[in-house]
């Protein structure tokens, strides 16, 4: 494919993406696909000879979008926002263009260096403390981390890489007052914590990193219980064991909960154990003065994170990780061999020594795009927005009293029809095979919900009370039926 | 920003890329810069309202461009190929359009069912093994890793990943003799093999995975020697160790060497070890029946992976993986939670337990655009073309007595000036300080070689002409000056 072809090709391609979105509310939320389809609808084979780009597109429309569950219809209320802009886009396609690989400074110094400024830009814009930004005097410093699970609220890689982190830490914080001891002895001892509303990836991490992660019950807020922590510790250095490392969230995954910093940091900070700051999903929130509060006693904390590719606007994946100390990473994970070595620069971060894989996409140019086209104010006005729209469907709920509120926080809203989980789990199971919106369901201090949460930028207060007539009017149903279950 | 600015600057944002390829060639390779450079050119926060998509598609120009190496210049011969074609920068454009994530089959089936069909097509285009494809009737299938460490050949999320599948099963096994050991016992006791040619990712997949990672010296050729693995796991089982992992190479980082499967394959599966074979950058030759003899004994292997986005056109990052049995690896990373339950699909795997991230990009779309646009044919041309030019570079090499050809596979050679050192040394400091064409250096057998590689698809004989010219004119004038050291 020669320039020419690309030219045609590539701006055909953006029209379908604008027509896509032009479209998107008369589409229906879900696919209409069964499992198997796609392997019908095209050859077992790749061709022997190239097809034309014409083609391929129109396949594009054959082929995938009737399997494509439309996560930016104003109707998706499912999971939490994946993150889509348009200015995220193009700085996607952008970044492919260029695709050189940051290795080191090197091997492309706008990589690096855009990735520095952004994550201050960021840090600024979250009002972080001081210490965890590359533009501070001392070894904290930001870093994009190159991949994240997605769902739900959490950044699985983050976790990993500090949970390492701090198990190489305190391996040699234990050494260095006592030299006699051996890593392996050391390491078969150490705990984590986290709570039991603590994304699947924290678990994950305790497994990936043969740390024993210990899921502490949240308590009926969905917090992480400070004082059930300490116990925690307690009963495992008694047992000889070693806390090495807690994972505290700002937003949880079921319910949006935001753990209690100024109860949690002090306790690590004493105990001497590394807190992970996990604000996934809620922390772009941070960028309004008014949610601010809820990271209160973040300074406690050894290492943050949270996603832009969920609710700030930039396609996944970006998720941002700020480290008080960046040694204790480089330190982790540092493999230097002959091509890789490149003049040691003081003032900027060698990346590759900050995260699991050596190479780096250009993620910082589409988080460069999304800052400077949105702006300080585009961004607080799209959160204020959401959590406007949130606030609106809780309103409905507590209007109503056939139904029960159960929890909500920024943009997401938990509730059950009152009376037996049985009537809300049918309530749910209608909402879906009627297709209409795509909600998900949970458990919530022992109810079964339904999760409705705001996603799509689309979504305006026409959309939400759409989506509240689809519920009462399946609700309704629900209740003539099966209202003896009450 | 809406659609109708958004067509505008996609539209303008595609017209940049293109103008970008077209005048690539006049561009010096290297970038201009000064470490810091950009934090001088944009402010240190960012700005209070939106910019203009005008205004910042400038600064890329202004800001960006002056710090890129250009990894797609025909100058470029560091490293490995980063893949890079215009087919796959749409599909990547697209793939954030959509954005959907791919959690589990409902949340977007496209996902899944394309990535199935598509590591199917890749499967049968490099004629892996029936028992590693999706197609086949047993428990093998192959699948897109979300992310890949770059430099150099190898993909350390996949290394990892086997690694610790590789460990959960000898767990099992050792348990199943002998249902009295304890799980911590046996993994402390776990050792891991590959040669000192291995990537360093490997290296750094033993650190992350908390097994030992020996690393056995190469012979002359850079080959894994196997009888060097056996006398090793020896040793090791007589010293109460416990082999259980072994990387070969198909396509080594420092000289492109193929490790020796019909050797190395009958080793492992007698000692019940995981064969892990890693063909980042060399598996894409295997698309042309010439090169297949190479993988001669992969039916061994346990796990397979090479990644399209080195030198199979596809952009970074896109890295294959198959595996004969899948069960081992969901077996030691399924995590469910009550968010990320769906009816099980017997005839879909769940991807999301075949890898780290629970979720994923829809790389499976760029892949299937590379394949459909160039077809079977079109790839083949392409590694032909590539080997063709660096044969054509060895050739001169050859040629001229002042230099001595150290080795040459694939679209990779390494060369030294006869004599010292040094005087290669000094020629390869001369190179880069010239700034003329980018090269990297190595050792190879002690000797200090210059290592040129074929990287860009824009290449041709006369660009070859042109590197050896600036080669010969440095040599001589290192010669000239230093020739007293031969």
């Amino acid at each position: 494919m020669n320039t020419d072809q690309f030219r045609q090709f590539g701006k055909a391609a953006v029209d379908y993406i604008a027509d896509y979105f032009d479209s998107i509310k008369n589409r229906p939320v879900f696919h209409s696909v069964h499992p198997g389809y796609l392997q019908e609808l095209i050859p077992a084979e790749p061709p022997r000879r190239g097809d034309l780009w014409k083609d391929v597109l129109q396949d594009v429309d054959r082929v995938i979008m009737p399997g494509i569950t439309h996560w930016h219809s104003p109707n998706f209320h499912a999971y939490f926002s994946a993150a889509n802009s348009f200015p995220a886009i193009v700085g996607e396609m952008m970044g492919a263009g260029f695709t050189s690989i940051g290795i080191n400074w090197m091997a492309s110094p706008a990589y690096t260096e855009l990735e520095v400024a952004m994550m201050n830009w960021l840090g600024k814009l979250l009002h972080l403390p001081e210490h965890f930004l590359n533009c501070s005097d001392g070894p904290g410093g930001g870093v994009i981390q190159a991949y994240k699970t997605y769902f739900q609220g959490s950044a699985s890689e983050t976790t990993l890489l500090c949970l390492l982190a701090a198990k190489e830490k305190k391996v040699r914080d234990l050494k260095a007052l006592n030299p006699d001891l051996n890593d392996t002895e050391i390491k078969t001892k150490l705990v984590a914590y986290s709570s039991d509303q603590s994304n699947s990836s924290v678990e994950r991490a305790g497994l990936l990193g043969s740390v024993p992660m210990r899921l502490i019950p949240a308590d009926e807020d969905g917090k992480f219980p400070a004082n059930k922590l300490l116990e925690a510790m307690r009963k495992d250095r008694a047992q000889g064991l070693i806390p090495c490392y807690v994972v505290a969230c700002l937003g949880t995954t079921p319910t949006c909960a935001f753990d209690d910093l100024t109860e949690l940091g002090p306790i690590c900070n004493q105990e001497n154990v590394w807190l992970h700051v996990d604000a996934a999903y809620a922390g772009a929130a941070f960028s309004c003065p008014e949610y601010r509060y809820l990271m209160e006693g973040v300074e406690y904390a050894d290492s943050f994170n949270f996603s832009p590719h969920k609710w700030m606007l930039v396609n996944f994946d970006c998720s941002a990780m700020w480290v008080r100390n960046a040694r204790f990473l480089t330190d982790a994970f540092q493999v230097d061999r002959i091509y890789l070595k490149s003049k040691q620069l003081t003032s900027i971060p060698e990346y590759r020594h900050w995260r699991i894989p050596l190479g780096g996409k250009f993620r910082a140019l589409k988080l460069w795009f999304v800052l400077r086209i949105y702006g300080v104010e585009g961004i607080q006005n799209y959160i204020r927005h959401q959590v406007a729209l949130a606030k609106y469907f809780e309103q409905l709920v507590v209007d109503d009293s056939r139904f029960e509120l159960c929890c909500s926080n920024m943009g997401l809203v938990c509730f059950q029809l009152r009376g037996d989980n049985e009537l809300t789990e049918i309530l749910f199971e209608k909402i879906i095979e009627n297709r209409n919106i795509f909600v998900l369901s949970g458990y919530f201090n022992g109810k079964y919900v339904i999760r409705f949460s705001i996603c799509s930028q689309l979504t305006e207060r026409c959309d939400i009370d759409n989506a509240w007539q689809e519920i009462v009017s399946q609700a309704k149903f629900v209740l003539r039926h099966h209202g003896g279950l009450r």
